[in-house]
């Protein structure tokens, strides 16, 4: 599971150095940051799904990564993951191609899949 | 409902046009755009959600107009509508407001509502 | 003045409008938005350069207009908006060109110079 | 031709007053400008090819519109045109198709074409 | 040649895995990727040009090694692609000299070229 | 120090090739890329924290690799530094997050410092 530990271990030693250095401002963007997923009119699961594609499609791979953690622990299928994939690189184009293999072989990290299902 | 009238009618001639002069690739990534939101593993208003996320964050006025439009179709909330307005804006910057601003004056003309409810 | 008063007021109307109905997270990118520009390590004259700048690679033609407004309130002359309008065509390409010749007619809307000082 | 003459007026009128005003690095971007899409190792008409492309992938719909005009003028045929359409709309993803719509009037207005071939 | 090689087996490694679980809007994604860039009005030549300097200026490392790839199948010069490289820093601006750099490295490693021709 | 010779040398070395290699044009950008930032009606250290910005909301992580090296050169502080970042979060979105842990990482290897000061 490196890809996963990598990716959350440089973020929180990164996100702590931010804001233990960081204004006021930055302070509360990471705060709006984590309040804006929580439950609302939309499902946690909603939010996440949104923040997933908008980050395929601005073709952020560590914003998917994130985005793809979320997705996993609200319970997203492999099956529904592809069809937000489809979305991403239909309204993103071609350019999100390579997002989506990475995308794809981090999901599989998450999960212990290492085989199509 | 002159916005969106004036909207419809210049996609739906101009849409003619390229369909009839446009090669069979460019036929093809038209009908995968309509088969791509249909009914699948995630629901047509979750794809109709992220449409209008993943166009909102890559800033495409039009874009947004056709999932605001469909959205509205699919029974969406504007308690909803102003959630994925928020992700977006959280994801995609301050960049978007004037788009949101753009948006919502559209998704009015569409309920005819022309004031807070 | 008439490119002035349309982008502040359509602006202030729909903004209102956002803020009647957005949720807590949107009225709190609002109010971050506001605070970020306020003086701090770096004058509010400089702030509004890296929002001009900004806003400017990124293409946003409303952005770039409330930016020029609030860099004009800030002193900023004629001859300094010039370079930083090289910075952003060089950086983001000539792609910015278009929202450069804009934002010059929108800067002279703003400062009454209909002709070359 | 109003649409061709509305750009052409204002694109000219703009750029005088940024050539008048601005620094000696602006006059280098544009005489580059001018200098890249010279003949060379490649034609003229494919390097327009390139700059009509990179502009729709971009989503600028002045430079399309400037490319759009410099094509014609190369001798690029409809059909060729509508092959740039697709692999931009293929690469660059269905954002790109508002753009289209907008291309395709304006080659229209070039071409004083007002009907399918 | 371990950098031609490390992108094609991640490429089809991955694409495989995609293709297998993909829905069907997924798998027409791909097939229209592969026939946009068959031989039409236009030559494979010139779409492939098309293919890099889009990729370019949307700054898709991936993306840029497969057109430079197919390119070099399909007799593109040094010096034309050189050309390729102004019209995309050009029109992209310079935040693509250093995807710039890695495409030249990747190029030479394709073309077994280590010095200047 | 490797962050910073990596990327120096791996720059230095592919930039000399592209020069090396590259058409008149080619050249004529690097050129205008260096006089751009020289200082004028604006200051240096101004033009390097405008490229900054726009290099970090354009997300382009080597770009800001270089304007960092040139800003520590510049005397830009810390605290001056969170203030762009918190500029470039808000205007670029949270898809900047992970650009802004990479820049400070390497604004700490440029100026040795491990620690909060």
């Amino acid at each position: 599971m490196s890809l996963e530990n990598d990716f959350n271990d440089y973020r929180a030693k990164m996100n702590e150095k931010i804001l233990a250095q960081g204004d006021t401002n930055m302070k509360r963007l990471y705060a709006l940051d984590a309040s804006t997923y929580q439950n609302g009119a939309l499902s946690v699961k909603t939010k996440e799904m949104l923040g997933l594609v908008s980050s395929m499609v601005l073709r952020c791979d560590d914003c998917i990564k994130y985005h793809l953690g979320k997705c996993k622990e609200e319970g997203l299928t492999t099956e529904e993951l592809f069809e937000i994939f489809t979305v991403a690189n239909l309204v993103g184009g071609t350019i999100v191609i390579p997002h989506t293999r990475r995308a794809l072989e981090y999901w599989e990290s998450l999960s212990n899949e290492n085989q199509v299902k």
